[in-house]
């Protein structure tokens, strides 16, 4: 497989990821429709963290890990590392050399569909990680792949410069055009939610907040005391 | 779909509850014959929580919490929601603002074989959490389900004011009828293993403590050096 | 199922055991040619905790723990114990009182692919373990099985006496014959690997310093700036 | 584990399991709203073979066929036979021997979340087979278990004498006292089916036939001509 | 979710569509740079049978078909219906009456993410049909979606319009824009592989044909006779 | 990773492996203590197909088929060809055209835990195939590995030259220098299994056969009518 090594891809606005960063990865996707979530088995290699910060997007073969490398000369300041495999694999292909690296460059993290290794030295060095596999595996550097290319991960297409924001329920992708945007619905959402959290906080019930009950006597769902119940089925 | 919500189920009563809380999960599940485990996929989204109480059961449709807004109003002090869906489904049905409302109404915790979501938050507030996946993907309200009937979720059935037990180990449900004799039976069975314990502490052997030297014999199975294992081999 | 107790195998040197708990797991693994790693779904049920010992190796049946019983005898001072089943079986087969028995014998951990109870007694106990699942599940002592042959895991085949190293990223074998040899090559690595990351502090890529410009260039690899690789697209 | 063997429980009238046997798994399950179907991860070993029966439950240790041995004297004309294992498993517990004794008895066929083995010849002499897994492994017969008590599988719970019908897509209970119940509605749906059916190929739409047209201006989804669309993201 | 149904999408072109039909999914991946194909898990319901056809895609709510409907009015000959969920789903979300409605239609085959039923009827009449899972499980009409939007599916982004191609070994989407290319490059890869046949009948070796040996010795890999290498060990 | 490919290593004798031909896996496995088996995961590409023969092992990297053509040379009449990869892969790193050079060749089939393609073809020249995966990824010639070295695939290890066998219930390994053991007691296992098939034919019941009514009474099993054990839980 030869491949492409994009340069300079566009990035999100700073602030806007800045802005994005301020909320969790639920209220983020909640707020754009409830999308750009990749699936529930790429998993956090610490607990408590949430970073956000700019794609830049790897394909590499399982097992090999070169065109991390080609990325690690394309990351800077903001960015985080997103890394996908042509087929499945959970091999180490991440480990602390590279997150010493990419420190340096001012990269905030480490998404991937892989495996990643040295978890606890990343945790040590305060470098952020969410992978499918936590393996010691080691990988070789001989076939090659693209970098800052769009990437297909769980349902969801990763563009370079598109915002990541991951923490312990997940990892949820922005689309760049949509940074701002997204940034302003979260807000509004968090507002909603706060006033909900009051409410609820005050003894009111989501039926009646929502307007559920209508919905449940339309959907035929009916109210029976246990006797009741318990009786028909005897 | 549509469902029924039964109201007012009668649940163990709390001092058999209070009684089981003192013991762990694989201890009541010994002690009751090794019966009632969820299996180990479902785990706690915390480290170093137990809790016990009365379960409120939730059938929901994949997707679409509705249901559990309809079980917020049933649940009362030292309930315990269990929720399942009809479904597999791994989409963070949970989150902090049902915590919030159910802590608010006494409740302990919720155990799912779908997906929770703000974990971290609910580690922060201290809502203890057993779920099949971590996911932040929202639901809708769309859909009918039932709430307080029996359901059945990995090998068990859960009925109503069941008590679960749930601890770093999984999830155990002990029937209603059966509370006060699965505490007596765990007592039993506590004070048991602290004298195997001191035993084994004291240098005993299993083999010898539980007569197993006979059962191998029966079985067949024996013992070699490894000299003369290895040279057989050869 | 019939089987043997292989009595006394020889172990690894104490002071190559020692030699080889310096290192972490993927060092020791890339050390030996990446090879003797347990797969990524055996994991530790404790953060941030390295042992090394000598492996004491367990057959049993599915469900059943009579072997691990017979094992304890075999075991002494600076073992692992190390158990698999004779088919796929998520059971919790070793817990708390397992643990108690081993620690007074100064084993340091257990590995296993089945499943493991009373993790959190464990971490208080400061007993190690890595297991395929958590479960509270309790087993029978019916069946028969053998201890110290060799097993296969996962892809290694490990053999009594063999050392097993195990941190937060998995389990790695080293036969026993290859104990030094793998203590010093990891020697080796780590030097390098240190080099390498002085290297990285001070800015230099792993692109020049494993020379990969000309592996990507052979390879077919190429740069394209984004504005002429999005205008190819349209 | 020790057991009961509850014997001679009512079974489903022989003429109700003959009318559902008229109608597929699917049919079945929506008719009786859209509920007691086993997961998708059973599936037949043979494929164009549908049965119907009354369930005679099993439930064993894992890796252990003792209790089948006890089940096939429980078993008679039009049973089949339901499998289920404390903790997950999957071993070949069934095979062509204890086919052949079922099939002497009158029995249909066999459904098990565990694993079954002979699968060519049970092929051959004409025992249907629904299993989680195809595995060689044998078992052994030394724990105890129960016959004819409910069992929970995958979400459904299966009493003795309820009727189970089983095909290419998957596994249905029906309870015992729903059968005829069942039967009916079924014929019911596939009679509104078979007009839906006759509707399609007349080349009415879904939307139009459903009133869906309403259902998605409700939800805001909206229409867009392709070049509207894609200028709109340009 | 609300969502948009975009209408009339271009097509690849009839006679690509037929070009690729002549080629296995295997021979047209590798001849696009081995790119395209949706993961092993999506597997046929029928064998034998190849399928190549126009991509109208659907996004649905997990548990939901309300969008399926939607999607076969836009559907037309020479199309393929791909359906993804937008979380992990194995519902029978698409069964016989679909397929009806679709062959009418001259659509040609159903491939999804999520779950398929009535799969003997599908075979008996002929209708193709790939799947993650098959599943009786019925679904609801309840949750917006998109119809003709670009989903990733397994790491792969289809377009409305775009080549799917399918068969026993699985599903390669080629893009539109490329279907001409896809051919040529398949046709090109084909006859190399047919004279790589003949000689692999004639006796030559793939270590020659493609100048492995020399590659074999770059990487150390090196032969040894059994004795020798036996010797080596003891 | 570099490696050795092992040339001429000794096979079980040709007759012994066509003695083993006449059994069954499910039978050879028993026959041998229970021991041997592959796991369920690895399947058929074909129905009802047995072959025997002597394994010619290959340990690859995922995704690279390398060591297979460095394997091809190796085999000869009567093999079978057994491949791992040294993680986990479902690539399709076997398909036709290497199928046709070891048809050629005499060799029987393919057995490997990584991914087979081209499957129709397979079945249609009768080249007999068991894999983890079907999947047409194809894969790159970049990385050493071994062949004719010992593999450990799923619990159990292979040697070059060990007996292979494989049917539609799964691969049993027999190791080389027990052959012959194996196919003896094989035929006595199945000698007594004909005999078990009349006594049940004859109507005779496992339960008295194998005088399992005891082993129920020792484990405490009782037998209770439907109305006694239905009273005792109202």
């Amino acid at each position: 497989m030869s491949g492409v090594i994009v340069t300079d891809p566009p990035r999100a606005a700073a602030k806007d990821v800045e802005a994005l960063a301020a909320f969790g990865v639920a209220t983020v996707s909640e707020a754009m429709g409830r999308t750009g979530l990749l699936g529930p088995e790429i998993r956090p290699v610490q607990q408590g963290v949430r970073v956000a910060g700019t794609a830049v997007t790897v394909l590499s073969w399982p097992g090999d890990n070169l065109m991390i490398h080609a990325a690690v000369e394309q990351c800077g300041e903001g960015d985080i590392l997103v890394v996908t495999t042509t087929s499945p694999c959970t091999d180490g292909m991440f480990g602390e050399l590279f997150a010493t690296a990419l420190q340096q460059r001012g990269v905030r993290g480490i998404v991937t569909n892989a495996g990643i290794r040295d978890t606890q030295e990343l945790r040590e060095m305060g470098f952020a990680g969410w992978a499918r596999a936590i393996s010691a595996q080691g990988t070789v550097k001989a076939t090659g792949g693209s970098v800052n290319v769009p990437i297909a991960v769980d349902g969801q297409v990763i563009r370079p410069g598109d915002v990541i924001l991951a923490d312990d329920d997940g990892v949820v992708v922005v689309p760049r055009a949509r940074a701002r945007e997204a940034a302003e619905r979260s807000a509004a959402r968090e507002a909603k939610e706060a006033a909900t959290r009051e409410a609820f906080l005050g003894g009111q019930l989501g039926l009646d907040r929502y307007g559920l009950r209508e919905t449940l006597e339309r959907l035929g769902v009916t109210y029976q005391s246990y006797e009741a119940w318990d009786g028909e089925r005897s």
